[in-house]
């Protein structure tokens, strides 16, 4: 069986049956605390937007890692690049890269503490982010009875790339390309979560995906209810006028890095007040996701940028 | 300027001069030590030697990133692998891979604990160690009246890769054509040399490169006695037979993944009992490698194998 018929979830279920996998970030007990490790890769074939430029390749490809670390509830604390650079890429360009990262670890309050350079056909960056966390928050520990919240707004990156990826224009487009191509790990979120979230993970592949991840490895069930997601109004407006479905992005878009989490009734004011974040569901016994909108209640599709499934298919391109 | 222009030290170079690197692995502070990250890519193209089997490639991209951790000083405690893989790979070549990696990540004491699978044009695989020391050993301290020292064997990986890229045979070439294939990383002889190197760096690129690092980055001079260099009885046969100089390959040939380190001549001693270590040079005032042969001294040239300066070499391909 070759792995593009197979896709990536399956290729990664299959390797959870000898690995100790799953979550966003790898962790392992250090001191008193826990380690916790993420890599990501970006390849300029499959993941660079049209128009990105080096320094947003390089804000990028920090943020993704960052992100991974702080859906753990954990502080980031350094960062590594190892790239795979073309012969005839200039130097200016790989020092813009580059120095783009090391700022972009500053923001996150992380060290850009080093890689490897080597050369390749294509431009290729694979991040490495190293963070601690007490104790670090799971996706397999959502209980029946609590919330499901989000922060920030859904669907904004997927519809910006789509934008980009399909020649698109929009005179309102700009937040949306931005949200797209310069994506924020929620690392304050993320570390104000850890404290109350009882399991959480970012929203790479799909809100619809990050949904089923947690319903799944915590043996639960999770009703969504749709008209609930945070949409920003500028994204509601383009994608109206661009004939496109915000809902769409939304649910099966990915790319937000926002923070998808289940918290305690109880503990969702203490969160409220530090962070952005909005209820959209609930969890309960049972099993799979389902999707409330209006009356009417369906099984939400699992579904979202998956790699592998097609070959050559573009960063959030959906499927 | 292109990257190829420039080649891999003066692009290291130039990254220096606005980020914190230059050891083999990147290091924090952390609780009471350090922790200690490294990362080492590979490129089917350029790193895959010819007859490489999967399990091999999982060996490899293991042992090359926890060689960077031994030469700390440092124990590795987890690894990630972030894999680009073609579409039409098989699956069972990549589960064999990866529990080749998980393999060798035990061998080593340490957890394989995940990482990222994407798809890329060729298979590409960017390996990332977490060690953690009380005190990393550095290039940078070596003192004037140490002894150098090296752990092992040099040139057999090197020419091994050699008579595989050349397409050469040789009765005896078979433990030279395994430590080309088959790395291991000097994981136990880091740990005990932590106590009591001076300055410590594995030998990846070349022996004359790793005393160059040492002797520029200490501020010292370094003298080598060529004829004290270990060499396997085996690939010095197998190197004649084929016509080709042992000594070549083990002062450029670089991939034995080696330790050389300097050391203060009355703790040699209690580092012989542990380690199988030869004395090959001494560091004093001064600036430079010199290279003694017999009655003869020459200023050792720092090359090796490099990144970016020749487009499409072979890895330990001498320039």
């Amino acid at each position: 069986m070759k792995l593009c018929e197979l896709g990536e979830k399956e290729i990664v279920r299959r390797l959870a049956s000898f690995l100790d996998i799953g979550d966003d970030a790898a962790y392992i007990a250090h001191g008193k605390g826990f380690l916790l490790m993420s890599t990501d890769m970006m390849y300029e074939e499959t993941h660079i937007l049209p128009g990105m430029s080096y320094e947003q390749v390089g804000r990028f490809i920090v943020s993704v890692n960052a992100s991974d670390i702080a859906a753990m509830g954990a502080r980031p604390i350094a960062f590594l690049l190892a790239c795979g650079n073309p012969p005839g890429m200039e130097y200016s360009d790989y020092e813009a890269m580059i120095r783009a990262a090391d700022g972009q670890c500053r923001l996150y309050g992380m060290k850009f503490a080093g890689g490897d350079t080597k050369q390749a056909g294509k431009l290729t960056l694979s991040g490495f982010c190293v963070g601690y966390a007490e104790k670090p928050v799971l996706r397999s520990t959502a209980k029946p009875g609590d919330l499901v919240a989000v922060t920030g707004c859904l669907g904004d990156a997927s519809l910006g790339a789509d934008i980009l990826l399909k020649g698109l224009t929009h005179p309102k487009a700009g937040p949306a390309i931005k949200k797209a191509l310069e994506p924020s790990a929620r690392v304050d979120a993320g570390l104000a979560l850890g404290r109350y979230a009882t399991a959480m993970t970012d929203i790479s592949d799909s809100l619809a995906i990050s949904l089923h991840d947690i319903a799944k490895m915590s043996g639960v069930a999770v009703k969504l209810y749709s008209e609930k997601i945070p949409l920003s109004d500028s994204s509601v407006r383009v994608a109206r006028g661009l004939g496109l479905d915000i809902m769409d992005y939304a649910l099966y878009g990915g790319a937000d890095y926002e923070l998808l989490f289940s918290v305690r009734p109880e503990d969702f004011g203490k969160v409220g007040s530090k962070v952005d974040a909005t209820v959209i569901g609930e969890v309960s016994f049972g099993c799979g996701v389902s999707c409330v909108a209006g009356k009417k209640e369906h099984v939400l599709e699992n579904r979202g940028f998956e790699h592998f499934k097609k070959p050559a298919q573009k960063l959030n391109k959906r499927g």
